[in-house]
């Protein structure tokens, strides 16, 4: 799957404008500052660390400045139109879910590609989709999202071990990059619906 | 600018001295390792996390041992000298101020020069600054100081954005880079001395 | 000193396990995907930021895969026999105090090795050995363990120290990573026995 360039946009406007919507419930963050911080974390967190972790240089949003004018965009669209945002937090939650599917396929390709072992790109895959929220979660001192709430990471590892399996048996095609991404989506979707979670372990 | 030896140094000092103060707030951090630990931290964290973004190998502290001399340099003077250190607390702010402009301006030139994109030049730039402070208090389980105290980390920006300005049309002299360090250290010091803080964003 | 390779991946499962085990603390973190992730962490963290850090790609953990199928095992086992391995904390105790000896000097080699200055070499060993807990306890949003408790990054530092001591009075052999090993396990033993601690500082 050789993902347009303009979804990988559309992936990190979303990712912007969630990090900054997670500012609004910390008083200290309500600063133009510490919302263009979440966000830009948010956005980019996850791909950084998949390729400070592969020795890929040099970093996308690095070379590339579209990465930060399109993280400006949701930054600014978060603080001028707040309300609207909140009134569609359906679809920011249904492009969200995206975002995780999209990502977590193209993190495992990358890792492959880059003759990762696959166990290794499986996590690589979830670290691109998840990080981003979890260093901006841990900066802001709450538990990690992906830690409390439905099966969130969970929904990325799936995708991930069907791509991983797929590909193995020479499944190379386009097709089963696009339905592991729906596998993640509709995983994810079914989770929030039914509030399914994994089981406790009594430790 | 070519930064004389001796001033980057002055700053390693300055910032571990910072540091090791930080740790007298957590009653924790007050053994001896926790105190060289969090100025170790401040001191290089923000170079570090710059040169991993760039790819940039091998780490300055880790080549030179001279970093981690003046680092230690800096924690035995905050421990033996504590008290004569927090009477000197308006000095220690001083150098603190001019720390972040040098480091910012140099991060930025640094960038550049390994071809980044102009955006993340600045953001660079300002990682270069504050993210020794950043990682010390996510540590120490504090809401990072950049979120809270006055215009800290947007002097840094306001520094970075005008030089990259003023590089992008061939203005190249060292008087480019040393007008940013003084705007910087001058934006800090009227923000400090009027309480002035971004305005407040109500999300 | 070349490490076995089946005390590496020993020293991956016994890490993996206390990993594990740390999650049982915080009723968040004991679902499968917050054990197995703060397994992962506590057994990786460390030797990858040591590699990062020196620039030296790939990664163990992202080349080999047995790296993680012992962490899986590891996980696996706290999950299934964690009344056991409560009573054989003791046991656990032990082997991680071998853990940590064994991952500090060959963090030390490794980072000589690659031309790094000695007291560099200092930190890295040790960072190579107590990171992973850092990581995971500052995302458990605790202070992290080793602020806390008996002289534990202590005992890494000064078995770190006397390696490099000798290996730059051309003591190359073998018996100086063994006997720092060694030393290292005593200087812990002895400190947790005695419930010895780093004087504090009254800052």
């Amino acid at each position: 799957m050789q993902l347009p360039y303009y979804i990988d946009m559309i992936g990190v406007l979303v990712f912007a404008i969630s990090g900054a919507l997670a500012a609004s419930d910390k008083k200290m963050y309500q600063d133009l500052f510490g919302v263009f911080f979440t966000g830009f974390i948010s956005a980019i967190g996850g791909g950084t660390l998949r390729d400070v972790t592969l020795g890929v240089y040099p970093l996308a949003w690095v070379k590339d400045m579209n990465y930060l004018i399109f993280i400006t965009l949701g930054v600014i669209i978060t603080v001028l139109f707040k309300r609207v945002i909140f009134r569609l937090h359906k679809v920011i939650f249904l492009l969200d879910t995206v975002g995780i599917g999209v990502y977590t396929i193209l993190g495992v390709q990358k890792s492959l590609q880059y003759g990762v072992n696959p166990f290794a790109a499986i996590i690589l895959g979830m670290v691109s989709a998840v990080f981003g929220g979890v260093i901006r979660d841990t900066l802001i001192n709450e538990l990690p999202l992906i830690f409390q709430k439905e099966i969130y990471a969970t929904a990325c590892m799936a995708g991930a071990v069907v791509f991983v399996l797929l590909d193995y048996y020479d499944f190379h095609s386009d097709w089963n990059a696009i339905g592991c991404v729906l596998l993640i989506i509709i995983v994810r979707l079914i989770a929030v619906k039914y509030r399914l979670s994994l089981p406790k372990i009594d430790l």
